[in-house]
């Protein structure tokens, strides 16, 4: 995302109701998850939007993205960012369209994405709003499921901290997931062996016949470190981890010398389970390995560069992304915790309002 | 080390009783260690020496330097060079001075490291050999024991790995150890506050009132966790880690976000011991840290430049370093059981002849 100024000129704003916004649908936090989300932690209630005040301009939520950290989010336990607190509305990335606007240079019909809220429509000034980058030829929910985040995040990880090189394994988990299955495509266009490890032989079958993935691993049928001897006898030389415990376990203990594990997620431990985690030991050491967590926002500054890269693939037929979009703000919940259980299948978006 | 070329032209090589070279003292690995070093595990003899061949020549051993990764070799767990062999000559680095040539430009009196043999002389084709640095107004055993590869292992992992900005907190276990005293004062150098780790009142008081560190920690009489909440209450930026274990953890679990930990060494795992090492969790991901392990012969191309600038602050007074000399290749064996037990003080070697 690129710092907001204009927003799109044409569009399906049409589609948008503008007369009946007096009220608008949210979902607050209720209670702390101790474990897995649960019905009642969070609630969906309606609350009555305020008028605009000078300044001010209303948008409509168009996509609502469902994240691993949303959960995090969601604790109290240390973070890159606060809790949402109880009682609040819940926290999340966005993408909106304005319908109504008091602020001088912002017009209807304009599209930003941010990190917002759990909500269909919003009042705001424009803080922290960045307009979604125009892709030719892309549609807005690619544009903001597939390349807004989930796609820098891969763009980012792998080739700053993996400096992935031809001929090299790479090893990517949550493979058919929002950055997975970006992550694995890059590895291939850099001139890597791609390894996908996913869930169920219908995102085997995806990643490898529609991805062109080398090979994939299905941790639910397969033990991994078996598949990874077999596919890969001489190891691992990236691991872009997102996952965590047993699974991370299994590719650390197969890294080859000099190998680079850029940790972009642990989603296995966001419920409070405790796992079975790598040790920073003689493994680690002896092997040289690099091991680097990182938040994509750290990132932001380069986000053009990776706009720019990502839609070139995708338009050149290079890359390809799969969304499960939902319909329904009031699905939310649901749709969040089929991310824990895998129940997804490619970068989860609610569409909240057809664009 | 730079590659061989000519040796030291001048030196007290008249010390040395060329016609007495007829047999060698060495030290043979008898059996491998499962935890401590054990008396009969290395068996000290004599061998008779061979004569030279064309092409060969032999060097008398003047230095044997002693460090935690000779216990490694005598194991045959995972390691970055093979075990040594059972019923062979122990592994070391070692320094000595040609004594004896039939090599076309190798001539008496030549100064050279390599890793060796716990041997008080070695015969050669010069494979391997590395001419020590001639480095002015700097002794030989400094040259050889605190500059040729412990200065190069504390310059490369702090400064390629740790990336010290000034104002950062550098914490460094084994402190007054052979790499962990440079690594302090190269960050004092780099404008860090530096704070060590290390047992016991004297070696505390050598890092802080000799080398200048901003603090010391002597974990034998304190909790190292409860002395960095006090001494660090911000955090650690950039944990030089030598030790592993539980001194680990407690460093780990302090560290700041974007922090660099260099590893270069676990010595609290190296006699076998079950240690708790830091897991790579939520911590390590959210706080953005990296962690990398290395290997000082990595670096081998660029020892010059290490060499150059740690012989630069040393002539300047800026860096000191402390050696712990012992007299007699007989007693390599009781030197490096010491490094398990903290019992050196400084970067410790064997003069197996005066030089």
């Amino acid at each position: 995302m690129i710092l907001a100024g204009e927003g799109l000129k044409s569009g399906g704003a049409g589609l948008i109701d503008n007369a009946a916004m007096t009220n608008r649908n949210i979902w607050r936090l209720n209670a702390r998850p101790t474990d897995h989300i649960r019905d009642g932690d969070l609630i969906y209630t309606t609350e009555t939007v305020p008028s605009l005040a000078e300044g001010q301009f209303r948008l409509q939520t168009l996509y609502l993205s469902l994240d691993p950290t949303n959960r995090t989010w969601m604790g109290d336990q240390e973070n890159y960012m606060p809790p949402v607190e109880i009682g609040a509305v819940m926290r999340g990335v966005v993408a909106g369209r304005v319908v109504e606007s008091r602020k001088e240079g912002v017009h209807p019909g304009a599209t930003y994405a941010w990190i917002g809220e759990w909500a269909d429509s919003t009042v705001t000034d424009g803080g922290g709003l960045q307009q979604l980058p125009e892709l030719p030829g892309i549609d807005l929910a690619t544009t903001f499921g597939a390349l807004s985040l989930v796609g820098p995040t891969a763009y980012f990880g792998l080739l700053d901290i993996g400096k992935p090189q031809p001929g090299e394994t790479l090893v990517v988990s949550a493979a058919a997931g929002g950055v997975g299955q970006i992550v694995g495509q890059i590895g291939k266009i850099k001139g890597c062996r791609v390894i996908g490890i996913a869930g169920g032989k219908a995102k085997c079958d995806f990643i490898k016949n529609e991805l062109r993935f080398d090979a994939a691993i299905d941790y639910k049928s397969e033990d991994v470190g078996d598949a990874l001897d077999r596919l890969a006898p001489k190891g691992v030389d990236i691991n872009f981890e997102q996952v965590g415990g047993t699974i991370m376990k299994a590719v650390m203990a197969r890294m080859r010398r000099f190998g680079r594990v850029p940790v972009c997620g642990l989603i296995s431990g966001y419920n409070g389970e405790v796992v079975e985690a790598p040790t920073i030991g003689t493994t680690m050491f002896i092997r040289r390995l690099l091991v680097e967590g990182f938040i994509v926002t750290d990132y932001a500054p380069r986000f053009e560069e990776a706009h720019r890269e990502l839609a070139g693939w995708l338009l050149a037929g290079t890359l390809k992304t799969r969304l499960d979009i939902r319909p329904g703000l009031e699905n939310a919940c649901d749709a969040l915790k089929d991310l824990f259980t895998g129940d997804n299948f490619g970068k989860l978006l609610i569409e909240v309002t057809k664009p």
